[in-house]
């Protein structure tokens, strides 16, 4: 059976990635930890990197020691139960607040995504950060995700695409899924409007998720807890070279019936 | 590097499935295609399976021309602008509308599911049903997936977990993504409460959706619109002998705040 571009793809955590702190050259450790494991770059291989690394390479800690939360954080920290200090930090990052409950709090973040806490939390951030670290967001994930292509490209010469992911909650459905929050280098959204489908019939409304299908593939091997796979290769999807977005992702407001 | 369970999987089409017809022998017909593409199942591969041709297999067919639609198809229709026979059968699946909009009609599928069109859809019919045969979900997913389990492990010995996907819309992010409908063998949702992570913190938040993962993943392989590729297996996935059900990932109505 001859194979096809995209009939098989392989997921594989890169591996013995070492503790990432501020100011690490994320892409050099990503190089230098598959070369140790013997695994090389190829062109067309997609790098999906967890967005807590990225944030933190990026510096993006707050010291919570250091936030005096004004009264609309006081206000909604009393209905979430959560500290006031952090929901100043999350209303720092939201442009607004979507849901607020008792140990919930989803806002829009600024960058569009719709996500509990703006994506801030305090799990595996490292014992060289106090108890009162909170990790927030990249500034500009799609921008981060350029860099890391750009110095995977400069130090390898491979042509490959980059993700950074993180796990999202759902409306409906229970369970986290990894989302992609930037996208260098590839698709973010496929659109197969127009084409035809095996009986040759027009498809409707077919526009795939490519990006976050990719996402959720790399988090199934990157674990979550204690796994320690931050980095995960994604190998053998159709070349395509493309510039998609994540933002391409964040759906417009005037199609959000959601709201 | 020592590989660890669950650092490496593989995501690949079964080469060569045959168009699949009412009461076709689904399991026998992917394990014949399996094996004339010189493949073999292994215990602990995860097999996925596009909903349409579950809904095939099991003719899960609907003629709109034995349809009459009632007075709140009729209604509805108008505003949606979808052929009231249609809507009739929408509704003849859902417990409830989501939301209906000029070219949307969300509902909750009886089954737990909310989904445009209760997941019911025209393309890739196949030329012996006529333009106006619609094909619904399976009757009972998690059976279904029970069903195709229980038949692979009867013709092969193997012990393979089965999900069935389905491409879905989502609030606020643009583009499908590949969700699982039905779960048999495997965990659906895999709760991480409690462990700790890397830093001997107790994680709070992370009920991990897996199986949506894996349908995720499945469904990059799957393609969409003409590629063929309804069946797919992925494997590498560390083996966990658990009972999970495709229900587990519907949230229960008192945790959901989007209704």
């Amino acid at each position: 059976m001859e194979r096809q571009p995209g009939d098989r793809i392989e997921v594989f955590a890169v591996p013995g990635m070492p503790m990432v702190v501020p100011g690490q050259d994320l892409a050099g450790a990503t190089l230098a930890a598959l070369a140790a494991g013997g695994e090389q770059l190829r062109d067309g291989d997609v790098l999906v990197f967890a967005q807590k690394v990225v944030s933190k390479a990026e510096n993006r800690f707050v010291d919570l020691q250091s936030v005096a939360p004004g009264p609309e954080a006081i206000r909604l920290a009393a209905i979430v139960d959560k500290d006031p200090r952090f929901v100043e930090v999350v209303l720092g990052q939201a442009s607004r607040v979507v849901r607020a409950r008792t140990g919930v709090l989803i806002v829009e973040h600024k960058l569009g995504l719709v996500m509990a806490n703006a994506g801030i939390d305090r799990s595996n951030l490292g014992p060289e950060t106090g108890e009162d670290s909170v990790l927030l967001l990249p500034e500009d994930p799609d921008g981060s995700a350029d860099a890391l292509r750009a110095a995977i490209r400069d130090q390898t010469g491979c042509d490959v695409a980059v993700i950074i992911n993180d796990s999202f909650g759902r409306p409906w459905r229970s369970g986290t899924v990894g989302v992609a929050i930037g996208v260098a280098g590839i698709e973010a959204l496929v659109d197969k409007r127009g084409q035809h489908d095996l009986f040759d019939r027009t498809l409707r409304v077919t526009v795939i998720g490519h990006a976050d299908e990719i996402a959720a593939a790399a988090s199934i091997v990157m674990g979550g807890a204690d796994e320690g796979r931050p980095v995960v290769v994604v190998r053998g999807l159709p070349a395509a070279a493309a510039q998609g977005r994540a933002t391409d992702l964040v759906r417009p407001a005037h199609e959000d019936m959601f709201r």
